[in-house]
């Protein structure tokens, strides 16, 4: 499990000349720090008299926090996996025949799991831009610039994944599967630019 | 140190109520995986037959994203360091007028130092967007997503250090310590906004 390695330890790996990790696992990482940044606000500001009116929606955004932040962690090795299963397939026999087409449906199927891997983490990222944009207005004022970070981290997360759908979308040869998976990115990143900056806006107007 | 720790404890700990570690090693650990992706490409570049024209470019490269990762990795702990000083500084007795001049003097010490310790990391992660764009034209096609991930990394991890000086600088009496950090840093950013979208719109054009 990566996320038992240090941190030390896993940027040795992602500079390394091991294809993985990679930028995959980085942009979960990315993710999961959202997230976590998100959980962080929520608990410094439940429990704090000056915000008591917003408690209960603290209470609500931390426990989706810890549950996103727990799906992304558990997809810094789910690219690394995807990414060895695909390279599996490209390494099997094709000397037959027979060979060549088992070898090329497996392909095709490793592709689809290389591509679903980024798309459920820019998914989860959405969500924490989301978490993000809903604490910036009204948690612990004194850690808020915690939720401007939550959101830029999570948004370079989402686009990062979203370069991960991108690199194996020309190699599926099943179109439906690529403009599915496609229209659902492109809704994503166009929703999340927005509410990342309105995020980021909402906590630069209350620093000053 | 943080970076000893596991990723994992590392997120346990942003997202606890403990104040630190907070944003500010976030957007360090952002700018050292954007470093490391750029090392990531120029290893996957070096000694391949197809791009021997740049093996002098991606050797100097490597180096540079290599010394740049160290110094992002030592930030980790460096905002920290910082925001415990300014924490302690804030704690110091303030019964006798010799005290209240003395523990003033401490906090606009400690807040200049809070100030330039994310400063250095967003100049850090601005140099990081600039190799990203340096490689994406010409690193190992296979791996280019990773320069798109390392310049969108570096990128939010420069947006993020910003909050940490922007937090800041209200409390600042010195104005000159100000306006010239708030220019160099409105440089950066202007400046990065634009190379770090031309790394992503190269990288995404040689996916395709």
């Amino acid at each position: 499990m990566i996320a038992e390695q240090s941190v030390h330890r896993f940027l040795d790996e992602l500079a390394s000349s091991a294809p993985t990790p990679g930028g995959g696992s980085a942009a979960a990482i990315m993710g999961a720090m959202g997230a976590a940044l998100v959980s962080m606000v929520c608990n410094l500001t439940i429990g704090r008299k000056d915000y008591e009116g917003v408690e209960a929606e603290m209470q609500r955004t931390l426990s989706e926090a810890e549950a996103l932040r727990q799906r992304l962690t558990a997809m810094i090795t789910d690219d690394v996996q995807a990414f060895d299963a695909l390279m599996a397939a490209y390494k099997l026999p094709r000397l037959t025949e027979e060979e060549r087409v088992f070898r090329g449906r497996a392909i095709q199927e490793a592709l689809k799991q290389a591509t679903d891997v980024p798309l459920a983490c820019a998914q989860a990222c959405a969500e924490v831009i989301e978490l993000a944009r809903r604490v910036a207005p009204i948690g612990n004022r004194g850690v808020i610039s915690d939720a401007g970070v939550a959101s830029l981290a999570a948004y370079a997360g989402l686009r990062s994944a979203a370069l991960n759908v991108y690199i194996n979308a020309p190699s599926i040869k099943d179109t439906d599967f690529v403009r599915s998976r496609s229209e659902r990115l492109d809704q994503m990143l166009a929703h999340c630019a927005g509410g990342s900056e309105q995020a980021y806006e909402t906590v630069l107007g209350r620093l000053g």
